[in-house]
């Protein structure tokens, strides 16, 4: 045998697991010797996994205490694990789950943290100062794209303490199945798109005239109706407009309006628990599971215990681990809203003659996951270790503060738009494989996974939790880094990546019912 | 009785018909003698219809010489036909339409029609000379949105001959079932989009890494592959790649070698045999079919007379007029894949709990349109009169040159989309409410189906149709004065509304499977 010059690191979240990941930024080669005297096989990439004793076909597959699959040939110890050798187990069964009532006890309270927010008159309270223009229909799009490049030319300028100016165009409003029974959840998103608390309670309407989704179904599609002066709603098919710039002059002239009222705002000390802050994971690989997103867990809890609402989402990545969901939900009805959403969810990809096995994507597998159970296991670490208090369906807001459920698909866009509709003011963002996501809305802090990543995409990626794979940080440490940097970036004294380059993707609403 | 100071405009389309449309722009009051001699029993505002006998509850109230539904009320002559007083009859049994091969004649054809195109290498032909930058997925319309801004205003300046860079964002790519039967559609459509004939056969693209839709299944998704040099293939997770500017200096580098190569180019005289127009309707009134539509439709037998591609789509809209399409298809093919398209889409309504009387939208009822089956009467007048040679299915390019029915939804931005897709240079938009739509990748020329559309919006409308229902011009005369402008356009010789003002949608790619 060769001298080994590299060491190897591997990771073992469990000491029941049969397999660990590699660690080793350049994976590790064949023959190599582990410390437990395992040779390895064969060449394994970093993110991936080796079998820690001999399997045999059929055997299950440990990971996180949990089984993620089964050999589906003989693993010898040290072996390749990947997703070819590996079975996908069923789903667990949602009519099986039972609520034995014992959830997590209460975290103990965190005191003495604040951020400078924006007060809204609703109570909520912003991170920004944002003046949006949403819209009933896509059909006028293009009217306000021109009109909110005028607005931060021309008009923002004359106002210092106004943020910016977000067009909340979105791709439905007409051609849609309005009165489809799914056609709730894209008219609720749109609505509570437009009360998000970084708008400050205002905002301009812009619709058409002629579209099924009316300015009225907009304002009024939930309890808590939106109540804006009728100036505020300008419709361009209204026969006072003769014209193109008639149009423009209008929504400039309400704009500038709302702009001096949000001009009068600024910053004040509230505490932590007047922030919503969302947790999502994108482009994931085996060490978000074990670096990143135990440590946004982490300041999760911290979030909790100063009474924030933290949510976390992504349905058909939490669908392999509702087992272990369930017996954190607060009361037999947040359990019962849990099996709900994911039963909604099953029936919503057998209707379109697929399953859950369409998650992950192809870099995920190269990132070393090999199917949705082991990215499960390591997605819901996002949500740390308290009670769920309270389930949303996609794009409703809750009405609890805590950890909260918040049902939407894991798409990264359509995540990020729904949890805006929920109400969030900052989101974190966890990422193995790299993605220069942002939302214009809100602060979005990128956190990757491992430090290959970190270091490549260094004016992109806000913190590294790669550190803790390689032993130089506990989970705990860079957790009470996040938590840290979540009270600056709310507070305007430091600005994300995606912030600082002006990087945002559009909204994607979802909108699970036909269009016509 | 008072003396009449208005004179009564009537639109009756078929002397069998029993109602007429009152085309008078302040619509007629109660009491208004007709030339018949019948007196309206109440105040009917414009685009809305008049019956022109007595009907009993239950009889066929016929437009077009059509049903369009039965009085749900006795309405003596004279009454409003309101859309509460109709009511919707079945749609046409698919099942019962019977081909019977006796196809339109072929029209005779008409020589020594050119335009100024663009001829590509692949010998379609462009209407304009543009620099496409298109995406596997949506995480990286940030990045690809600043990139085409830096393009706009540090490159353009220099290739004089280049007419612009559009940014094929969309909201697909990852978080979607990309192995769903229906997944088939989103993925063809991006394919086909990317090789629309304004590109010049060039296309830079911009993906991610880690999504779903690799940029191989992108380029490689149908028959004839887009075949591009690696070198136009940009990946951002590439690991050359540090930091957010080092992706940018790629996709500038490489826009500039695209960018040369597009400035070589110049227009040529080609003749309309070249020609590829997409025809759509929105917001759509009363009018719109005896009008605007017709109008398209004599533009359209000029066109295909020409040897030119034109295609009418809209599923949702043309299914109540189905039964007047199958005895226009060429063969006995295209007569069923009419058939079936029409079926694919009632079964995709159905499975989301919905039907066809989702259409018409509320602008369209306000403007006098009672029904989707009176919607459709008028919808298809926008195909003229020849043979329909092929069906394409969502987002597929035609084999054929001549009439085809281009399977999309109506909705009007999902319908530009994929039309897009299916290869149109051109659009022509008719409309009664009035939107201001508009296409980055081609002209659109909109037509307004009423003369006070066409003056409210004098610099948004191209072209008014509204004189025909005045008695002031022929659908025959708009209809060549229509044509004329299409090849102005399509020459770059005249200016739509919208290049003018820079207003576009954003793409809507129609992807009728489930996200995950
Ligand atoms: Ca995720
Ligand atoms: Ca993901
Ligand atoms: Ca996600
Ligand atoms: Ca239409
Ligand atoms: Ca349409």
């Amino acid at each position: 045998m060769e001298t080994q010059s590299v060491r190897p690191i591997l990771i073992q979240v469990d000491q029941c697991d049969n397999v660990a990941i590699i660690a080793n930024e350049e994976g590790l080669e064949q023959g190599t010797m582990l410390s437990n005297g395992i040779f390895l096989q064969e060449t394994i990439p970093m993110g991936h996994k080796v079998t820690l004793a001999d399997l045999a076909q059929g055997d299950a597959i440990r990971r996180y205490n949990q089984v993620i699959g089964y050999a589906s040939e003989a693993l010898p110890a040290g072996s390749w694990v990947h997703q070819f050798r590996v079975e996908l187990p069923k789903a667990p069964q949602l009519d099986e789950l039972v609520y034995d009532d014992h959830p997590p006890q209460t975290l103990s309270p965190l005191e003495g943290y604040y951020f400078d927010g924006y007060r809204n008159p609703d109570g909520s309270v912003g991170t920004k100062n944002l003046l949006a223009v949403t819209t009933t229909v896509h059909c006028v799009a293009g009217v306000v794209d021109y009109i909110v490049e005028r607005i931060e030319k021309q008009l923002l300028p004359h106002y210092p303490n106004v943020d910016g100016v977000v067009a909340l165009n979105h791709l439905y409003g007409c051609g849609v199945a309005i009165n489809a029974p799914a056609a709730v959840v894209p008219i609720r998103t749109l609505h509570n798109l437009a009360k998000n608390p970084n708008f400050g309670s205002e905002v301009l309407v812009v619709g058409l005239g002629c579209e099924k989704l009316q300015p009225e179904l907009l304002l009024n599609a939930e309890h808590e109706p939106i109540a804006i002066p009728k100036q505020q709603i300008i419709m361009l098919q209204d026969e006072k407009h003769h014209g193109f710039q008639s149009m423009v002059n209008e929504v400039l002239t309400q704009a500038n309006v709302l702009l001096g009222r949000l001009n009068q705002r600024s910053r004040e000390r509230c505490p932590v628990s007047n922030l919503v802050v969302g947790m999502q994971c994108g482009g994931s690989d085996a060490f978000s599971g074990v670096t990143a997103n135990p440590a946004v867990g982490y300041a999760s809890d911290l979030l909790v215990r100063c009474g924030a609402t933290v949510m976390f989402s992504e349905v058909t990545e939490v669908r392999d681990a509702i087992h272990l969901l369930v017996p954190r939900a607060a009361n037999a009805k947040v359990a019962s809203d849990l099996i709900a959403q994911m039963r909604w969810y099953d029936n919503y990809l057998a209707a379109g003659q697929t399953d859950r096995s369409a998650n992950p994507s192809p870099g995920n597998k190269k990132g070393g996951l090999a199917n949705v159970v082991e990215k499960a296991l390591g997605s819901i670490a996002k949500s740390g270790t308290s009670a769920i208090v309270e389930v949303i369906a996609a794009g409703e807001r809750p009405q609890r503060k805590g950890l909260i459920f918040a049902a939407t698909p894991a798409s990264d866009f359509v995540c990020g738009t729904q949890q805006l509709a929920s109400g969030i003011t900052l989101q974190v963002f966890t990422t193995g494989r790299g993605t220069p996501y942002g939302l214009k809305a809100i602060p979005v802090i990128k956190m990757a996974t491992n430090s290959a990543l970190a270091h490549r995409w260094d004016d992109l990626i806000d913190m590294n939790a790669g550190t803790i794979a390689e032993g130089l940080n506990s989970i705990e440490q860079i957790g009470q880094q996040l938590f840290e940097m979540i009270l600056a970036v709310a507070s305007g004294r430091h600005q994300t990546w995606a912030e600082r380059w002006g990087l945002y993707n559009q909204l994607s609403v979802f909108n699970p019912a036909p269009i016509t």
